[in-house]
């Protein structure tokens, strides 16, 4: 029989999963903390509910994708929450960008309640979830994941399992949210550098982006830095921080010195102090260039 | 007629170059400063001369590679330099990884002797240049560069023009130098916090390195970092170490602040400090693993 | 009439305090979390109480000085906590080291109960606090103040009056905690920089001590580092870590780039990680004496 | 016999100790590179000389005070230089900041001409050299050190003896200017931390240099920082970034990172960068205040 799924949170990157599952003929439910934004899943099909509680008492397969910790532990146990209304036996699919710490709580008192959980964050633009080329990062219990796998197969192009701790997945997620941090960090410098020494900067970044960084992050993040197309973001400055606070906490708590990680930090505390907040992530670029006198 | 050639600096990277000129038929010319290496060559039909002077004399081309800044200023203006000895409209093809300052320096000075010059640094690990698919950046004359090209053909996959100003190509190397040691750091950073919150570090670089960073850069280091293979080096760090002291020298000349470019100075003089400048210098890796108190 | 005064906390700087208001001939009733402590006291005519509750209820003036913003929470509104046991027109004087968003929260809830509170952090080691020589710091209702200030003489050997804002005061304190270890790390890095170019640590600490730098932090920590006493502490590293972490919070809320503060984390961090959380907070010098390759 | 001296190096500093040289009634030649600095020493008493070889021709003891290496080595054996012009037993006093391996390169060719070679680097303000209150360090020989007492008397409050080797007093010296520069950039921090939260630099700046902070360096220096006074210059950002790098020079030579001087030293490039060169060098107060957002 056809599982139910319940999508809870239509950001950018959840309206482009929940249609590729409404497509994909599955029935479902779904929900967004503020209105007005389910329009056109419901023209295709799709429920909309009042309340995440509302929306995963029929479902077998819960997704949430949410702004942050607080929102997630809002939806699954604030007032009108999902946890106390799912169904025994159903799976709570996780793909917000939380702590593990937090991931590790969320995932025990699902168990207590005999639903799943799995954390399922993801590597992609919101242009890879609209075409189900995401990558899906599991972690969980072994038949939680079993019985999801044929649910992702169209919203990525790959998932890779890290095993059953609940919070593997958020851990590979943040060190990821970090690397992608510092290769923006490092073309800035290099681009400004190139620039100052007569180097047009869309001359390195394709350069780079096609020869010993032809990857997904150097090309994309290159040209939108060579380019300055810092708005609209693609990825909000003020949620970069916040991951990047994630990734800070946890290293603190697992007592991790992380040099990168701490002036990256300070990037984003700059930007947000000058109004930067709404821009797009790599407008970290704005103050490197500024530090060595450039005019924007 | 086919152009006489010159090779000077044989280390591993010209070497290769070197042999791959031989099989393409060029008459070729070697030198290097310690003896003792050119027997691979000489066997295959290459003259091995006695000074840069003398390898030099009848050449139209003429390749170094050499360690440094200082060692290419002995072989082009030492005692038994090659500058002098060069035939009017030769050309030499300087494939170090010098400062910006120095080439434009050369270039003058080679320019007053009717000499062409040209900045041809370029970017792969010694495997690709006996492949012949490395990656060649030029600057220079249009003329003589349009003249290097089929040269050039055996040695390479790709080349790119960075235009006639003789540093511009040296400025890309050190750019490039700078993101690839910020990769390493990356990394490093990123997988000693998977490890230390549960995650193996060889399945954070398998996962990256074939996904959102899947490109040379990161699957190679991504792997080296993985498996401590810091010995036999691939680069040394000294070597490392003094790149990334050019791109200082070049920051602070024309002004550029580069905090992670700080940070990767600090980590080099720690491994030198600790008796590391023989190793490869992905082994950076070691000192943030034991920041964080893991031990290797 | 002479104020009744309740101290909570005995740590050794709660615990010289204690002694000093009690030669002032100040009625006084103590608490301690952990038990065993107040015996020097008692002993001189002090009472225990069991709990905070108990301890204040015929105070006016409460003092406390406890290890973090959650002791000082718990001490406040906890189990037993003292906030509800206060007499009206009583004042709480808070002198732990907390945030200045704690002091706030803390200072409206006290209004709300018609408790005055004064942030009272202060500065000085041990030895000064037994001595009565500390420097308190004060913020808080300006009446309030007024009648505090003859109960602070004994301890004190100044005080400063930061205004009327409840916080004011633990912004200082964070300020001072931040440019002492700033001060720590430059003398650690210029020490081992000393001694790697053939200069005695003692000989730059006796002489800076005593010409520009010739002021307590510097006098006292610099022979603290250059003869490697680090254990017993002073101050506990763990403790100069969350102090340094309370700046790292108040920084981030308030927009504040700090690229010292980061490198000091940093250290703290490396420090614990290594088993080094007991030692004084100095003890960072041993990591930047063995980054240098020098063998302690 | 009295005996003659001859000052090279008119600046603000020279300028002062030459002044005092003549009060105490030695007869005086002066020397500087650039004309119209001697008609105050003149007008008193002193001679001036075309050139340092003319200046130092009957000396007993030259001082020299100059910008940096090169203008010192040019002093010493540039056109006209002093060395070959110095009598046999003469001392050279050479007061410069200049890197270590400078002094050790000169006292080496001082001393094959028998011309002694004292390190003697001083710390102070110029009212502090007006008033003849210098700190003076000092490292040589043992012979021609005691010969030179009685001469820096009138020039500070007290002189501190480094040793027999010739660059130790410059150790001493680039750690002091390192452990200055650490402090300015703590106090910036700290000030608009402070500022953020509510409380007056000002305030911040009596408070410190009142307190635990009681020394000169923050007391001169925090108000400056405060009340933003980096107009005119007491000591030009040009000359302190100069000063840095050549501590960052011989840390690189010796193998010690310094994570401090790295943040300095792109504060430095910041300002330079943005137009700042002449300014005070306290003046990178300005950036760690736009950093956060404040509008100067």
């Amino acid at each position: 029989m056809t599982p139910s799924i319940a999508y809870l949170g239509l950001g950018s990157m959840g309206m482009s999963m929940a249609a590729r599952l409404i497509e994909a003929s599955y029935p479902l439910t779904v929900w967004n903390r503020s209105a007005g934004k389910a329009a056109p899943l419901t023209g295709k099909g799709a429920r909309e509910a009042a309340t995440p509680e509302d929306a995963v008492k029929n479902a077998d397969f819960v997704f949430s994708m949410v702004a942050d910790d607080r929102a997630l532990e809002d939806v699954v146990s604030g007032d009108h929450g999902m946890l106390s209304a799912m169904k025994p036996g159903a799976v709570h699919v996780s793909m917000s960008t939380i702590l593990p710490a937090t991931a590790q709580r969320l995932a025990a008192a699902h168990a207590e309640r005999d639903v799943g959980y799995i954390a399922a964050p993801v590597f992609g633009r919101p242009e890879a979830a609209a075409a189900g080329m995401l990558w899906i990062c599991l972690s969980g219990k072994a038949a939680d994941k079993e019985r999801l796998l044929p649910i992702i197969k169209p919203l990525c192009q790959q998932h890779y399992d890290f095993g059953e701790e609940p919070q593997a997945a958020n851990v590979i997620k943040l060190s990821g949210n970090f690397m992608i941090a510092s290769a923006i960090e490092a073309m800035s410098e290099a681009f400004v550098f190139g620039e100052k020494n007569g180097i047009d900067q869309g001359r390195l970044a394709d350069f780079f982006g096609s020869t010993i960084f032809n990857c997904p992050i150097y090309k994309n993040y290159g040209r939108i830095i060579a380019e300055q197309r810092f708005d609209p973001p693609g990825f909000r400055l003020a949620l970069g921080r916040k991951d990047i606070q994630l990734v800070a906490e946890t290293a603190r708590s697992s007592n991790v010195p992380m040099p990168f990680l701490a002036t990256l930090q300070n990037r984003y505390t700059a930007r947000v102090a000058k109004g930067g907040a709404e821009s797009d992530w790599t407008s970290i670029a704005l103050d490197v260039a500024s530090d060595a006198g450039l005019v924007r």
